[in-house]
């Protein structure tokens, strides 16, 4: 199967998705512009609809139908997204697929709100599933998604407490714990178990395509933390960087930290403790510094006094302890002088190694366009370069 | 009945649902103390459990038994303790129930999280359901809920669409249809109408439940904005006039503002429109207005400079446009003068009267002390004084 063959394939899911959402979420304008249309922005935006074509691929490598499977697949995609702008809103992020972030256009108040609106709207289409499938295998979703959305609370608590103890201290397996809760059981597993479902593979099977799916979504998210990094801004649509201004956990870092020595440790967790700048506060300052260099300049300050507030100012601003553009380099020379790249990719394609020989050994999953994907997709997450 | 056997009735439901809640929620301490520990924290604080008491109360005056209403009255808890810490993230508001918000205490990320772990929790329960009740009533209490959660966010949505429109300019029934969707709809609508699903209502019955739930929910919200107003903080444990601080739509303000002539009018605009002051910049510039003063002391820094340059550190900390307490007590003012919390009483009463004659026209309700309860709520929701 060919790159091209992959994009295509999910592009189509893609389509299908969005009409499916045009069809879920209510037209009505009625609530100003601040809640369903809201609802799109990120969809519409270059998504990947990876979820989605994981479902439906599973699904109909099991012989089940497309039919069956549509709306819970969309379910899956806006749960996604409604994770994604509560999880931007948490992190901090700015950029979100080349575009800002939707609390940074639209204020924090109406992303929270629009998140709360998905996770409501997602409800409904699954109850609905009741009329299209049988009523044990939409009760068998409905519990898949609660599980789900429970886990990826759990892991995102995970690695909330990680920040604020700013430890730094977890190893690769406590790492790809939380990352597998976090992101891995939302983008990989339920939608593997959920095209399960709908493909009536048996509990047997289903325990196959768990394996898969897990291993699958680590070898994804130590390719996602390794392009955070990468040169580009527009790799994957984020800050360059980010992971770091963010101080968030990685394989790569957390790799690069343990591997320091002493002194460099030491340095490299100061940094990672210390918060970002706050958007917030940009600019704030700068009526107070016109003002100043004026008063400066007219002698009414003198040179010394000048440069005493001018620090102070800048404190105000930047906080006396937010990282700097040196403080983020200092972390990447770091995790360059260990290796700590090389390392997580070898971790990746192991973890991706094992999802295939795990899929190649699943003859229950007919040849077909659909377990073509999923094979492809056991080199597409290590490869990608967005 | 008196006083004394209602607020009985409550806490006996608050303990029942605290019981519950503890089953539901996982007692694991490995996500760190940021997430199951913090579901406790609103519920755990002066709580009236005001809607587990009307979804029990309706159930059992329509002969139905407690076991079969526990875990849905105390899903409706849960929800409203999400909605909760959502909005008061929203609202940016301060108190809760006489402690500081989730947010201002452990942060937005955490808040966001624990919020998100709330709704993904209410949906096993729900499932649960269809074992203790019939398929059937499990289904439309699911459906229900979904429909509270969807409608409590497009109520949220056109709140903060108006706020951010500036316009003030709701009349009592938009302002009115607006509160019903945002939080009439969950705290009484949804808690009736799920008594009335699990005590076997008829649908008429229920469509005469939905009525008197509306005009009370009305009452109890209007009554809310006027406490909001009053002298002690300690009333319903939220800041003093917050609404006013946060530029809510209230029916009380909404008169005012209507009933203003054209010079308050204005003004009053001008001040609802600003923010308040933000508490992430709140003593940010204490360093460097002690640096100014210690240099002006020594001569380094002119009388006059020292005096433009403190102004500019206050609007830094302030904005040049934020709200003031004399903002707030001329909005009060207005309030008092225009006899807009007199208006709102009469409004409240007369919807609270609404609600009494609907309910006793229920001769479907059994002569019981759950019915007594929800005839007390019509006295209680314009008469409490927290």
């Amino acid at each position: 199967m060919q790159a091209l063959d992959l994009a295509g394939y999910m592009e189509g899911c893609r389509e299908l998705v969005l009409n499916e959402l045009r069809r879920i979420v209510p037209a009505d304008t009625k609530y100003g512009p601040i809640l369903y249309d809201l609802i799109f922005e990120y969809p519409l935006r270059e998504a990947k609809a990876l979820r989605p074509a994981l479902c439906i691929a599973t699904c109909r490598a099991l012989g089940g139908n497309l039919e069956g499977v549509a709306t819970s697949a969309t379910v899956l995609e806006l749960y996604h997204n409604a994770f994604l702008i509560h999880d931007d809103i948490e992190d901090g992020s700015e950029l979100r697929r080349d575009g800002p972030t939707l609390h940074r256009r639209h204020g924090v108040p109406a992303a929270i709100n629009v998140g709360d609106a998905m996770l409501a709207l997602a409800l409904e289409p699954l109850l609905d599933n009741m009329r299209v499938l049988t009523l044990g295998k939409a009760l068998r979703i409905l519990s898949t998604v609660s599980d789900m959305a429970r886990e990826s609370a759990e892991g995102q608590a995970i690695e909330l407490s990680w920040i604020r103890s700013g430890a730094f201290m977890a190893g690769d397996r406590e790492y790809l714990r939380m990352a597998h809760k976090k992101t891995g059981r939302y983008t990989f597993l339920a939608p593997v178990v959920v095209g399960g479902i709908v493909g009536e593979g048996s509990s047997e099977q289903i325990a196959r395509l768990r394996l898969f799916a897990t291993a699958l979504g680590v070898a994804f998210q130590i390719q996602d933390d390794i392009l955070n990094l990468s040169g580009t801004r527009t790799a994957i649509g984020k800050e360059q960087a980010g992971d770091l201004w963010e101080g968030k956990h990685t394989l790569v870092l957390l790799h690069a930290v343990r591997n320091a020595n002493k002194r460099e440790r030491s340095r490299a967790l100061g940094i990672l403790r210390k918060p970002r700048p706050s958007p917030a506060l940009r600019g704030r300052t700068v009526h107070a510094r016109q003002l100043l260099g004026r008063l400066a300049a007219r002698g009414e300050v003198r040179p010394d006094a000048h440069h005493a507030l001018r620090h102070a100012l800048a404190r105000i601003e930047h906080g006396s302890r937010v990282k700097t553009r040196d403080d983020v380099a200092f972390l990447l020379d770091l995790i360059d002088r260990h290796g700590s790249i090389p390392h997580a990719r070898s971790v990746a394609r192991r973890f991706a190694l094992r999802a295939r020989k795990s899929l190649r050994q699943m003859a229950f999953l007919r040849p077909s366009v659909h377990r073509d994907f999923l094979e492809a997709l056991t080199e597409f997450v290590v490869e990608r370069d967005h």
